[in-house]
């Protein structure tokens, strides 16, 4: 049965996107800001890629099916190829490595931000776009170029105010887990079975030793009774894996005492002790110690594209969250190096390493970036055949440096006021006919008269020191308005 | 038959969209940060909205065929309804006002800046992805609320540098195409009509009078045989339009009167032309006279929701084009009064006028705009083992405020030389073992070496005042690099 066609369309979003007002979008400016600063600082230059890419080229993700709309946001073009908006940074980066690599210095350093997409079930603070800002090296394997840019992670997290002891790096290098299933008798070639491992021991902090034991075994039965196959170990193997991410190691050294065991002849797993001893030590020796990077075996990142060391940022302080409880907030930055990335393309393979800061996770997190626009002036129109008049005003408020509109509506002078405190404006300006014959004009403190009518007790004290209305010379006009948003001396009688 | 799938993706960006560099986008950046500021000192505040709406809520798209791509990009959701990516910034405001009607201040005055998109044939600088910065002002039918618009495009225009007289805003009002057409028996009802007239204006610059003419006729055959409909008039209903444009008219007055015969008794005709006459006389009293806004009938643009004002933002100067000749860029913003976007969804009129700047365009045409990043500094690495003696040398040069880099490659001395050439540094840091023991560092001006290169002439006049290379205190490493970026004083002996 066909329903009828509504005639009107309903104003509403798509599940999962939502609009941003003034006071966020101020604020992720500012955070952008401050982050582009410290990579330029690095000499890392901005590139744009566009938001489509053709899916192949995105790699992940291959139109298998019909609608390859698994993950990501996909459509044919008018020539039958089919595109994708881009779900990260990293794999359009790929793509303009493998494009235009003759002409690029290498290493090459550029950083990106911007837009990305995920075809996703939407939730509640879930949503489908967000903004992510990345930093990447190409064409080098150095130690220095990943222990390069967590210093440059460091510095941003400090640069946007979380003080020393709010965050800290972990990194970890994939190369010793695969030490460790190696020496317990799992080749590396068996990559599925190796990927459960590392999403079993990614829900460490979640499920708890006997939740990761059993993912690690036979499978594991959740609340619900739904049940995830595990990685099939034996009890030692798993074992060996538990004793690695080592949960209840006494110490550091006991740690890698213990690791150094469990990967015992490994060639892979002594190159990843190797690269991560090389990383920390160049950290160490340029002033960022345990109290910013720290190794953690326990970081190992769900994308599968990572080769070596993995790395993450994340806030340690507690953060009050929508419903006002205080929760630790966890990952707000995270990346690793990845050799293979470009060799998709080009079969050759091409280093590179990078590290990705959620921003829209980190503006959520840090609710205390401010970044409010200077107070508003409305200058309000006592006869609309005059509004000229209103416009000479606020064209010498502007030129003064202020943040002034006239009012532009059809409203009597109520309505005006009105709109001037929903605006939430610091001062409306108010020029009648009999005052303009004077040379005066009203200005009307509208914060003041929020701070009124909040807390009346104080309302002596306040008027002693400030009037919520005068009437001041036209010609005095910015010198009055500059005097009122200064507000009263502190301390003055 | 089916063809075999190729191993490897091949690396290359989907037709229509572009990555963008450094230079290009460090110039956008500087010019949004100037539009917002002009802007906000206005009082407009910003507003984000997702890049999807729902197809039905973009209105001009209808999604009735099974893949409504037609000048969008489109694509279903999982609960089968259509979304597609704003081809604009306006119908998402509507959708926006629509959605949160009660809770905004009135009138609602807000910018968005953001890419767009379009489904549409690429050609050579027609990109199917831009930026566009808008402004609109809804719920208030009143000329200040129109002419405010102009005056913000002409400042920011001006305070991009653009000098008066270099641009120009033209202004025009629809009713009175209008009151020509219902006076020459043409009823208003009779859209379809009104919409080919309107399109024929248009293409005046183009196809001079008698093409217009024919289009206005029975229509017009092209150099390549194809015939294009036209909108049917008389010769008598035909020469009153093209009057009504008039592009013979002597000056403005004798214009005028031309076109107050023309909408003689039309009630739409004349208040057309109170209202076009009340934003000319605002914008004339607040010093926006004809050097920077004139009225223009040729002025109709492109869209069909525009209801009567209509505006375009022209550059008038020469600029230089990709083949490297002098063409007249033209317009560069453009917009309007619409006041039925928002009763699409609530059935209720809601005045609304906005301007759109496109900032892509702009872009291209103002190349004067520069925004370099600060010189960098490319700090080698003479021995692996000591990189972070290097990573100390760059975090001394960030601290004192400069573009500093490590090298953080794998290469030796001449390649790691070559690199900070074709990273087009300033000045390299050589620290070598022996230099380091006598607390020694060498600096390479890289800015005199590529300018020797190009200039041998002036090599005795430069090297006289400058040292290609020098060793200097390790201790007076930023002081010597800050002498070296300032250069040698003008005129000095």
């Amino acid at each position: 049965m066909a329903s009828q066609k509504p005639t009107r369309p309903k104003a509403r979003l798509p599940r999962g996107f939502r609009d941003r007002g003034a006071a966020e979008i101020m604020a992720e400016q500012k955070m952008l800001a401050t982050i582009r600063a410290v990579y330029e600082s690095y000499g890392f230059e901005p590139l744009e890629t566009p938001a489509f890419e053709y899916t192949d080229a995105l790699g992940k993700f291959l139109p298998d099916v019909d609608r390859p709309n698994e993950g990501v946001f996909s459509l044919k073009d008018d020539d039958e190829q089919w595109m994708s908006l881009r779900y990260d940074l990293t794999a359009p980066l790929a793509r303009h490595v493998a494009a235009n690599f003759q002409n690029l210095p290498k290493p090459f350093r550029r950083y990106q931000t911007g837009t990305v997409w995920r075809n996703e079930k939407p939730g509640p603070g879930r949503y489908r776009e967000f903004t992510q800002f990345d930093a990447d090296t190409v064409g080098t394997a150095t130690a220095s170029a990943d222990a390069e840019l967590l210093m440059m992670l460091a510095d941003t997290l400090e640069a946007l105010g979380i003080r020393r002891g709010g965050y800290i790096i972990k990194v970890n290098n994939r190369k010793l887990l695969d030490g460790v299933l190696e020496v317990a008798g799992i080749p590396l070639e068996d990559r599925e079975r190796r990927g459960i491992v590392l999403r079993a021991i990614d829900k460490l902090d979640r499920l708890g030793v006997d939740g990761v034991s059993a993912l690690l075994g036979a499978g594991r039965k959740d609340e619900s009774g739904d049940f995830t196959k595990g990685a099939g170990l034996s009890a030692d193997q798993a074992q060996r894996v538990l004793a690695f991410v080592a949960p209840d190691a006494k110490d550091e050294e006991a740690h890698l005492n213990q690791i150094a065991t469990l990967i015992s002849s490994s060639k892979i797993g002594a190159e990843g002790l190797n690269e991560l001893e090389q990383i920390v030590k160049l950290l160490s020796a340029s002033g960022y110690g345990p109290d910013r990077v720290v190794f953690d075996t326990g970081v190992v990142r769900g994308l599968d594209y990572y080769t070596g060391p993995v790395w993450e940022g994340e806030l340690t302080g507690a953060v009050t969250n929508d419903a006002g409880e205080e929760v630790v907030f966890g990952s707000i930055a995270s990346g690793g190096r990845y050799d293979d990335l470009v060799a998709r393309f080009t079969g050759q393979r091409v280093p590179a390493a990078g590290i990705s800061i959620g921003v829209s996770r980190l503006l959520a997190a840090l609710r205390g970036i401010q970044a409010a626009l200077p107070p508003l002036i409305v200058v309000t129109v006592f006869d609309k055949a005059e509004a000229a008049a209103s416009f000479a005003i606020v064209q010498e408020l502007r030129a003064a440096g202020l943040r002034a509109e006239a009012y532009v509506g059809n409203g009597k002078m109520g309505d005006q006021l009105k709109y001037a405190d929903k605006r939430g404006a610091a001062i409306a300006v108010i020029e009648g006919g009999d005052e303009r014959g004077r040379g005066e004009v009203t200005l009307k403190d509208l914060a003041l008269g929020a701070e009124l009518a909040k807390s009346v007790e104080s309302r002596a004290e306040w008027v002693g020191n400030r009037e919520a209305q005068k009437s001041v010379a036209r010609s005095q006009l910015v010198a009055e308005i500059k005097a009122m948003l200064k507000g009263p001396a502190k301390g003055s009688p």
